[in-house]
């Protein structure tokens, strides 16, 4: 089942996709919710960010190639992270599907997507094992933190570097039905493939995470947990467009442009 | 003006404070609001976290003495941040003043309370100079930035450290009336003082981060930013009453107890 969350006739409704419609829902697929009988095209809505969570967590480094590649690139030794120790992005960034992501002016040239796997918790819940852990994920979403090389190297903290408005674009929707072992997140930059790997090939998996997280964490319907992302991502500039699919959930894509450019 | 969030009748309200009284209203500070003749004593109420934000924002090191004092204990030499680089923290360890903070089970000896300013954001704004900034605030409540040092030193992120539930009591309410330069923070642990500074004693001060991090950031009604705390706190234990005053806003009063003790 696909939940979408889109603006029509001025307001916010979910709704859930059937071929090329939404068919409206009272209600919501957290609280609960009931068919109507409204459809519309989905050429005729305007998609919004699938859910605005209560905290936005993100696993930050958790492939091994991309830990690699990054230390690398600042002339390090690679460090895996030992623990699952989640890390936290900002709701003000948050885009939807097919919004601009605009590039400050007065950044730097390193400006990169990063493929990311996000699952959406549907139940609020505490002390999970991690067997139980995915019983708590409503579904699956994709997630693009964009970072800003110079600025995340050289601030105390992540603020601009991840989360800089327009900096997390996350959609198109929420799948239910997802196969995660099976896979793939591929990245497009203006129709190239520029990026592709297993999307499960993670140090820690979603399980380990939530598990972990909720020991000391209470979980909420809505949070949204973004898994990390694999290999060296490439540059994004003005008038780029960047396409980030993982097979079973969709396509999330967004244009680029530079402020004043 | 005192804004108090609270529970009354099974339901959540906004509502002014009055002496000994609250006055419910409709709406809320940040949308709009009418008064109603419903008053309450403040007795018979459950207090609430005054605002649960859309981005939760804390300054983190921001007084020359705390900087000082905590890389001594860890036998660094102490580096003042160049910059008002904001940092984040997560709204699930959120409560509200008179609740429960709970040390988990596993927890280390050093935890620890911070005290600190908190401004609380009125209204959606961008691209704010220093002179405008403090516009954009609607007004004022206290934090108290409990941490877990053991965690903060060893994890590579502060999820458990700063946002193990319960580690973020924030009230009593919003105060709109205050005079920054004049008000002191005072902590009481068990009625014994710990600690006096002088608030707006920062290396930072709130305009200047809340322009800085206008420039990158939209910020919404009901975010709040947290101006971090001055000297070496000393740890909490079951059993502990910790009270944190700043002047010419109130006290937020929170008991401690470890689980499982």
């Amino acid at each position: 089942m696909r939940w979408l969350r889109y603006e029509a006739d001025g307001r916010e409704h979910y709704g859930i996709i059937e071929g090329n419609e939404v068919v409206d829902v009272t209600g919501d697929p957290f609280a609960g919710y009931e068919m109507t009988r409204i459809k519309r095209k989905l050429n005729n809505v305007k998609f919004l960010v699938p859910v605005v969570p209560k905290t936005f967590y993100a696993a930050g480094l958790n492939y091994a190639e991309h830990v690699t590649e990054m230390a690398k690139k600042r002339g390090e030794e690679p460090q895996l992270p030992p623990n699952a120790d989640i890390g936290y992005r900002a709701n003000n960034a948050l885009i939807a599907h097919g919004e601009n992501i605009v590039i400050p002016k007065d950044a730097g040239e390193l400006v990169q997507y990063e493929a990311e796997l996000v699952a959406v918790i549907g139940t609020k819940c505490k002390h999970l094992s991690e067997r139980d852990a995915l019983s708590a994920v409503l579904g699956w979403t994709i997630g693009n933190d964009m970072s800003e090389r110079t600025w995340q190297r050289n601030d105390r903290t992540l603020w601009r570097a991840k989360n800089t408005d327009t900096f997390k674009p996350m959609g198109p929707w929420i799948e239910t039905d997802f196969d995660l072992d099976k896979a793939e997140t591929i990245v497009r930059v203006n129709d190239e493939v520029t990026d592709r790997f297993h999307t499960n090939n993670m140090l820690h998996g979603v399980a380990k995470f939530i598990s972990r997280m909720s020991q000391y964490l209470t979980l909420y319907p809505g949070d949204v947990v973004w898994m990390g992302t694999e290999g060296a991502p490439r540059n994004l500039k003005h008038g780029d467009m960047c396409e980030i699919e993982i097979t079973g959930i969709g396509i999330l894509r967004n244009p680029v442009v530079r402020a004043g450019a």
